[in-house]
């Protein structure tokens, strides 16, 4: 999988510096980092000037970057429906203007994920067709990586939002790696024991018939996400966001399990010296900032979430991702195949006369 | 926590030998492993005694044990729906008739899960006041052990399903390890992005006002399962079967991932070898058989379902918790408590004029 490729000279990406639980501090040092990593994009912060400017000085990889000023900043605590009745003089609000005026091809925020995506959704719209964006996860596997969605934009979702979701992953995930025919699945529960949800059997029936082009593959389990079965696993924000945080604790409890192991006695120590490389590859592996990046999905342009508790290395991760996506056409590409998709989709269901419908959470 | 405590001389447990994926050759070498470490129950065991017996008789530790003969097998592709129409001259109906006809305290089986799901709740009914029966698992943390339910007898809960849910946990829980306030938590998405189920802010009311001799401590995320914030983590069965599995996927990649740093070199291979105790130690803490033994609460009798791929070491820990189990009156103590929750609970809804309703999924 290659995640960078070469970049227009022209792209810009508007940072928002404010609103990470570790301040402009982690975002501006984060920025840099990428910059000196060879990330070809211009930069300009978003956030206060005061705070900002001295820390974009201090790098000087950081010399062509440009800082706007923006007083406001949607806090941790603040409610989506606040941020979007107060939020038009912050940091977050200025930064996704520059992408809806075009003068940014991205924006990356370490900022309140519900503030952020309702002051997208109202700032760049959905893409038509689509009826709630999606949030994404990069999951790490043997294979490389698997993307997740939904992981929590939304608490519910219909069929017909499923293979909404299916179509913006599939897309996502080339235009991130470059596979041409990413392999698709739903997660459902073992087939064997559970007759599983009607909206996920309606969701594979309507993936089958309307999108023949779409490598789907049918049902997965919880346990083949971390196997890399596939490419992209679709599922409700709900319970996306349960398997991402339940597999994050699992693997920091077998950490906090090896460490034990490791400082049990003088000879684990010294076994533990030798293994020194190693251990320090695997924590790398484990390390959540390595597949930072958090992209909404559905909206007319492009806006990638890093962790609110990112460091440095997370926002350059998040920094690189949406550098290599700000390029690719798959806004229009998602487009496209929503459309084509939604009108087969409508037959098949018409014929069909099946369907299950669940409210769509408001966020 | 101490799970074995001294049991009754006279307690009986049904043994379910057929259908699980190792054969009868797992299920009598784990009951010979069991009674050999003081299990103090008799054994009966149910299948075909031509392939039992002599596998029986070659365990000094079983020679009090019973064989009663069976022909049919539940195998693991049978449909819940074939096993009722189809299912009376199975071990797996006998067991159960065991436990009906109160010659047994106890089931232990490795067969088909919904199969058996099925023909418990037709043997022994449900406790009243309860919609659905639930699964159980047990889940390791740093603090021991956490109970997760529903993992998977149902895809969907309602409200009062969550709260019946809630309340037969806590008993287990408390039968299990002795524990006489168990703290219990609701599986949610994290607050400040997302709003959560409205059935499971539904059941989070219900529950702080019918229940208040409850330890309730609200929501929890999936990362505080594997952190043992709670000692009984409540969720519908879809969810709960994609969390565990995923879990499992998610310990077994870093497991991978520490095989290759292990083996990368000569030098990490002798780091190894002075880690050879510790990484046997966390082996088995890793290893699911050591937590083996799902229990379907609910129902009129106890049901300890094994995994259906234990070996011998898995059977012995589900036939051990069975023993456990079968001498606390934790069926009643679940009895009256829904009684009595039951109707607060209606009280309570009627008052607040809210409350999800969805429809409980058929095994």
């Amino acid at each position: 999988m290659t995640e960078t490729q070469p970049v227009q000279a022209q792209l810009t990406l508007a940072i928002d510096a404010m609103g990470g639980d570790a301040g402009p501090e982690a975002v501006v040092s984060g920025a840099a980092r990428a910059v000196e990593a060879g990330l070809g994009a211009r930069l300009v912060f978003f956030g206060d000037a005061a705070l900002i400017e001295p820390l974009v000085k201090a790098e000087a990889s950081l010399s062509g970057a440009e800082i706007r000023h923006a007083d406001g900043v949607v806090s941790m605590t603040d409610k989506p429906s606040q941020v979007l009745r107060r939020g038009q003089n912050t940091s977050m609000w200025a930064a996704i203007s520059a992408v809806k005026e075009a003068s940014a091809g991205a924006v990356v925020s370490c900022g309140n994920t519900g503030g952020l995506m309702a002051l997208s959704i109202k700032q760049l719209g959905i893409i038509d067709g689509v009826d709630r964006p999606a949030m994404t996860a990069l999951w790490p596997t043997p294979r490389g990586r698997t993307v997740v969605l939904d992981v929590g934009a939304n608490v519910e979702a219909t069929d017909n939002q499923l293979v909404q979701f299916a179509i913006m992953g599939e897309a996502f995930f080339r235009s991130l790696t470059g596979e041409q025919k990413p392999i698709v699945g739903l997660l459902n529960v073992g087939a064997e024991e559970l007759k599983g949800h009607e909206i996920v059997r309606s969701a594979a029936r309507i993936l089958r018939e309307a999108d023949p082009e779409m490598s789907f593959a049918g049902f997965i389990e919880g346990n083949d996400i971390s196997k890399g079965t596939v490419d992209v696993v679709v599922t409700d924000g709900f319970t996306g966001n349960v398997a991402l945080k339940t597999a994050e604790g699992a693997a920091r409890l077998v950490g906090s399990w090896l460490k034990q192991a490791l400082t049990a006695s003088l000879i684990t120590r010294v076994g533990a010296l030798l293994l020194r490389v190693q251990l320090m590859r695997l924590k790398e592996r484990m390390d959540p900032s390595s597949v930072n990046g958090a992209v909404f999905l559905g909206l007319n342009g492009l806006i990638v979430k890093s962790h609110g508790g990112a460091d440095a290395a997370g926002v350059k991760s998040a920094i690189e991702m949406a550098a290599s996506l700000a390029s690719r056409p798959f806004r229009d590409e998602v487009a496209e195949t929503i459309a084509r998709v939604g009108m087969r989709a409508a037959e098949t269901k018409t014929q069909e006369g099946a369907g299950g419908d669940v409210k769509a959470a408001a966020i």
